[in-house]
């Protein structure tokens, strides 16, 4: 049977050693003293092991449940969830205004890792509910936000975010859901969604959805497209539940994992629905939530690795296999664990250098968000606009790999379904597929992200990662060859192709498209090279100033130069495949393929 | 619903203008004519999309039965496992003197891609059973071949491979199942074996399962295992069946994938068994099968992503989403089809000129193992023992790789089961684990075949590929910088990395084995990048000569140059990873991790 414990150290050391969240000058930050984080990530990680993780297996095998039109999340979860609800961590970093706790962005995700890497389909109930609060709060009137905030950032309510209908999903333009005018100011919405995670379910009094629709006569494609909030059962002026709204459940999918949270075709016919944020603006509404999704995407990318590696761990110290090749490290027992075997090591540090340096790299996103958020800080606004699609693609790809890599340790064991290695690799996959597919991520980036406010974030990156390189170079020589001198090797080479897209890409922009994916990943790698430079330092600079727990400093130090010498050299080859350009992507005509 | 179409035209180009079967001076090729092979491949893909492909689905929801103690596999196996033995296919490279139809082993492995990329579970009973009955063949008495061969190569009766235990796979030294000597010359064998595939099910009369066990007395360790043969049903020298032989099946596993597969948990209790070949010298015999099982699983890799890219393909050009950022493509309907995509079209590509490369590799493979066994050329048989790691390892990570990839450009329609894509990926996933992990094919390679004869197989595939890269360098100038250049870059990087080994190995063989990994992949890439400047080679001859259809040796070439472009630049990474050596592996302490 599979465990898991919540990183709550590593967590600490990002939060506090790295990140130094008490000096960040972000309002409400100065609260956030190492005690106090301590507390929350404890106890958030008592939830994780005891309360969601228990259920994670059982919740596959079950799955969700589907009769007379109510779908039925697996055995165990109503009381679970119920429980979450009364410990209020739904509204962790919500305003206390509407029942939240007020916590910023940075916190709500450390613990949001710890419940996803126990349970991802389960918490991924409260997750979308989290995502849908937070387009009401950002597009909402005052009277919505009343409605509707209150239960949701309790889980009275849950809620759900309708894009995809059967013949679009990236291409939203294509849209045929319609939302008629009433004359009470209401719509009148009509149409088939689907993909439509957390449907519905017994969890909640009420399902919120908010739902993207053409009103008529609009503009054609994705301008015409409004986003209106479509709640399961109607909501009188009191708040109490009324009449049914015509939504319903039109079948749930069976699918490769998130087997417990259910994925729902959603009918709606001539349902009620209230617009949110301005007509035809739907799509900027809509990327308030598909923003803070992908980040929430990365995240359990991030989480799935966590849970795989840790159980990977275990089982190359417990199994007994083969022999060290320079001698018996266990000569009492019949043979050595497997953690001996260089290639076993190498698969471990794979997985323990990307997770260590991702938690770093997500924490910083989020902490960029509450830099934006709390302080309108413009440059933190854009500099995580463009990190986005990086962090949600990079980090779910890379996941779901690690992932991989952490069922391979087990050998056969990590096939069946008992050890639950592979459940972790069916429901990270998922992850590499929603809130836009990684190669639509991946277009985002190179397509939007890179040119906007005239590349200024980007070439704000690369000052950043030059600032950190020249402040710190003289650390020690040591420092400075295995984690700096590799991190501009790195930055260098994603200069080399930003600039290769700008010299190329204006002629035919499939020079730049064609090279968008690996792009992604060249960026993802950087930032964890940066990551890990930080990191290193951070312990370096503990170690020498004497500081105890030198073996968890040393490990870090360790760790990361696994990670420049091994993993960072990717970069030159996404850069090599970047320079080849469009011809070798778009010389083969259609019907030669 | 998924479809499979067989690539005879592909196959039947690799076999005749590629690898000129007829002209290779192997006893039985020079019958191998170009109409013959194609009736052999136009009946075989038939089979393939008609009777296993229908199943293939099926199967996979339906799963194995267990109920009293006896295995069923899913509905519709059975017919069509007998309908596949009236066709004589299980026979089809096995010796006519045993009922089989002689063929070599090139046309077996052709075929036998497109059963398995049909159905992966149905075919891998008749596929143990051809492993068990070579073993016989190498190994076994003219009596036990009398017996056992006839009905096995008919599948009447079907066979297994027995090795792990719950307490050991690849450490099989720590085996306990016993083997007691009777005065009758048989043994009585007594423990319990797990992941046996095709342990039983209603497909055939009688399966005689091969296992290893020890002999009391006999050395320790992988030194004492001897390999027997037990049948589930006793024979009786008429050859009828007699008494139940005390085998039976524990339990079948719930597994990722391969569910129309049933994999046993199988209890031997003093169950009747006969030596096969010498006594303590079953790892020699279960080699026989195991070099051929890793063939046939590096088949599977190649075979599952080729059934992933067909429908990937179809999907791409079948959905409307999008415009192309050239212009509209097709300017009538309401979007373009995703292939007009530059991503997409990287993902198809990748896909494609893997499975094109991998097929001419696998090819290769089976065409050198014929070679070998029919002409006794000890060249052909060093290289193919040291080319079965590599062939294992790269097809079946890349294989899956593949299918991953093919899952994505469906996006939603990639998870969920209906479209069947994430059942290729489950099945692809075991190719990655079974007839030996590849990190323990990765450490074959490094730790025993790369010295093996004194290095001579290895410096005699660098021959090759300097002597094809000179004969071919002035077949045009373009041919010289897109395939020629860089595959002496490539080879170079092998070189370089062996270089690496040597030069560190003796001191440290961790920084051999550290690097092991990243050297099979590596090497995986150079036998690719030869594969594809031969095709290449071969398609420009044929065009120069004014040949037919321009259209597919274009398209060989096109997609040949975006192998060189774009994949085979990855040496250069393994390279440098390989050359980075055991510290950054080994330094970290296990209490580290």
């Amino acid at each position: 049977m599979p465990s898991y414990t919540a990183p709550t150290k590593d967590t600490q050391f990002l939060l506090h050693e790295v990140f130094k969240l008490t000096e960040a000058d972000i309002p409400g930050y100065a609260e956030l003293e190492s005690d106090f984080t301590n507390a929350i990530l404890t106890e958030a990680g008592k939830i994780a092991s005891s309360l969601l993780q228990p259920l994670n297996q059982s919740g596959d095998q079950e799955g969700c449940g589907f009769e007379d039109g109510q779908v039925t999340a697996p055995n165990g979860f109503k009381e679970a969830f119920d429980e979450m609800k009364a410990g209020g961590w739904p509204g962790l970093d919500m305003p206390e205004a509407y029942g939240g706790q007020n916590m910023p962005n940075v916190i709500g995700t450390a613990v949001g890792e710890y419940f996803s890497a126990a349970n991802q389909s389960f918490t991924m109930y409260q997750g979308l509910t989290h995502g849908a609060a937070s387009a009401i709060l950002a597009h909402g009137t005052e009277e919505q936000k009343q409605t509707y905030l209150p239960p949701m950032i309790q889980c009275t309510w849950t809620g759900t975010m309708n894009l995809t209908e059967p013949h679009c999903g990236t291409d939203l333009g294509l849209m045929r859901t319609k939302a008629d005018p009433q004359e009470d100011g209401s719509y009148k919405i009509s149409g088939q969604k689907i993909f439509i995670s957390a449907g519905d379910h017994n969890l909640s009094e009420n399902v919120i959805h908010l739902v993207l629709a053409k009103i008529p006569g609009g503009p054609d494609g994705i301008k015409g497209v409004s986003l209106f909030i479509v709640p399961k059962f109607m909501v009188n002026d009191d708040g109490s539940l009324g009449a049914h709204n015509g939504v319903s459940v039109g079948s749930i999918e069976e699918k490769m994992g998130i087997h417990g949270n259910a994925t729902c075709v959603m009918n709606y016919d001539d349902s009620t629905g209230y617009l949110l944020g301005e007509a035809h603006k739907g799509m900027r509404a809509m990327f308030t939530m598909m923003n803070e999704a992908r980040l929430g995407v990365a995240m359990q990318g991030l989480a799935q690795a966590e849970a795989a590696y840790q159980n990977s761990l275990a089982y190359a110290k417990d199994r007994l296999q083969g022999r060290a090749v320079t001698g018996a490290e266990n000569p009492d027992g019949p043979a050595d664990p497997l953690i001996v075997h260089p290639d076993i090591r190498r698969n471990l540090l794979d997985q323990k250098s990307f997770i260590e340096g991702g938690r770093a790299f997500l924490l910083w996103g989020a902490k960029l968000i509450d830099q934006a958020h709390l302080t309108g800080d413009a440059e933190a606004e854009g500099l995580i606009s463009l990190l986005t699609p990086v962090l949600k693609g990079f980090l779910t790809d890379q996941g779901y790999d690690m992932t991989v890599q952490a069922q391979q340790v087990l050998g056969g064991h990590g096939y069946i379904e008992e050890w639950g290695m592979s459940q972790f690799t069916r429901d990270a996959r998922i992850a590499m597929i929603y809130e836009g597919a990684n190669g639509v991520q991946a277009l985002d980036l190179v397509g939007r992200k890179l040119a906007q406010d005239g590349g200024k974030h980007l070439l704000g990156f690369f000052e950043r990662v030059k600032t950190f390189c020249k402040e710190n170079a003289d650390l020690n020589e040591d420092y400075k060859t295995q984690f700096i001198d590799p991190l501009k090797a790195a930055s260098k080479d994603l200069q080399a192709a930003a600039q290769f897209f700008m010299m190329n890409g204006m002629k035919n922009p499939n020079h730049a498209l064609a090279g968008s994916y690996d792009f992604m990943h060249l960026f993802g790698h950087v930032c964890l090279g940066l990551m890990w430079a930080d990191i290193a330092k951070t312990a370096q600079t503990a170690l020498d100033s004497g500081q105890e727990d030198a073996d968890f400093y040393n490990a870090k130090l360790t760790t990361g130069r696994f990670y420049m010498a091994r993993r960072l050299p990717a970069t030159a080859l996404h850069l090599s495949r970047i320079q080849s350009g469009a011809d070798p992507v778009m010389s083969l005509d259609a019907d030669q393929f």
